[in-house]
């Protein structure tokens, strides 16, 4: 089967423009078939406040009214989407921006209200995933990029989390590729110990997971990542691979290890 | 050859959400082949406002500096490219929104400074287009609906005129399709007497476009318009039909008529 790196970054690389042009670059020299997935970092918060918005997190994820839609819309889809495929485009890789929308590439569930009211904002799981469009870009040589907005092909738009976005597009196409999923984050990987930041673990499977989670070495902010992670690998994706962002040309490369790798065992 | 429509539309029917929806209504039930092609409206003129973005035109056009270029990418390749797109979804088209960054489908050269520094505004010809690419999502059965952002292939972005990029469009697919190219706009065509909405003058071709231009029938405005359809036409575009967005279905329906029809003669 063909490989695929399926690859988020956060909003600490979106942030920084020095980062990002390093972290873009790296990508680009990856030879396989890529898929690029980005959060916004905080340029929706910044633009919220500029236009007068006022914006309600709840357990870190935005609260989505109409109008923080439109603000979330823009600064996803349009500007950060558009610069990070310009610079792509630039390093000669045939980078394609998208939401969900496009091509009904991921169509999404407004969340129902529960306790909280979330707003305009979606759920998705890997049936979401149109992997005939994405498979005939991949086809293409093209690369997809992939901002954090869906929509539920009855005309609105969602704002949807980008780990999950990364995570339904590998359990969705890992029917037809050999997918390793990575999330680029601002650490080395999943540490033994919090405070030392190369105590990276290298290697996490279902196995050692139980032990590491009994000792009470894996922190609880690390746990539902990790959870998830596993639910990927069990439906069907190679690997997932949780690592600097700066080490990305490790983690894609197989004589080198870098970051935590999460293997079925 | 496959027909392929070529559409634009302007500022006044994005400005108006009901003349929209029903503009997109009507386009989804063409059933050939279709490309969209849209501007701006009034958006990102109130969104510079709300930013405290000085904006500054000169003759109709845009100073783009570099944070009035982020605004219109945000508001065109982000609000109003993935709103239609989602819009043209729930109506079962599946549409793909494109800026010319995306998949290198239009790339452009930053305008000279001249007696004028238009900023961050983008210059492209027929040779600009990417036809394999935008041939490829046609044989897909997807219609690309295009943002007035274009990029010079080194990374940067550029605001670039929507009747230049419908009309690039057109000359370059007109090697491979039947192409019609159509402005929509807020009268019903080219009018004889400026002050009769229903004085449209049916036909156009070179020859009597000669005697209307003696005559001084056409207005001043309108010149330029018909002497880049001519050119489009000259360069292979089939025909081109300047006509009231609500006409979109009688220019787009061989057994009906509206608006100015442009031809070779």
């Amino acid at each position: 089967m063909k490989k695929v790196y399926i690859i988020k970054i956060g909003g600490n690389v979106i942030d920084n423009p020095v980062a990002l042009e390093k972290f873009l670059n790296d990508f680009s020299l990856i030879a396989d078939s890529t898929i690029l997935v980005h959060g916004g970092g905080k340029l929706a918060t910044e633009m919220a406040a500029q236009l007068n918005i006022p914006q309600q997190m709840i357990d870190g994820r935005r609260i989505t009214d109409a109008e923080t839609l439109k603000v979330t819309t823009m600064v996803y889809a349009g500007l950060i989407n558009k610069q990070i495929v310009a610079s792509l485009q630039a390093k000669k890789n045939n980078a394609i921006g998208l939401s969900g929308a496009d091509g009904n590439s991921i169509q999404a569930s407004k969340r129902k209200t529960g306790e909280i009211d979330y707003g305009f904002v979606g759920d998705i799981h890997a049936q979401s995933v149109n992997t005939g469009f994405i498979s005939s870009l991949l086809d293409l040589n093209m690369t997809p990029v992939f901002s954090a907005i869906t929509h539920n092909r009855d005309g609105q738009l969602l704002n949807t989390n980008a780990d999950t976005i990364a995570s339904a597009l590998a359990v969705a196409l890992s029917g037809k590729y050999d997918v390793q999923l990575n999330y680029c984050f601002e650490k080395k990987g999943v540490l033994k110990n919090i405070n030392d930041d190369d105590s990276v673990i290298g290697t996490i499977t279902p196995q050692n997971y139980k032990e590491l989670l009994k000792d009470g070495i894996i922190s609880k902010g690390m746990i539902p990542k990790i959870d998830n992670a596993f639910e990927a690998i069990q439906k069907g994706v190679k690997s997932v691979v949780i690592a600097h962002a700066n080490d990305l040309l490790n983690t894609t490369n197989g004589n080198k290890r870098a970051g935590t790798k999460l293997i079925a065992g």
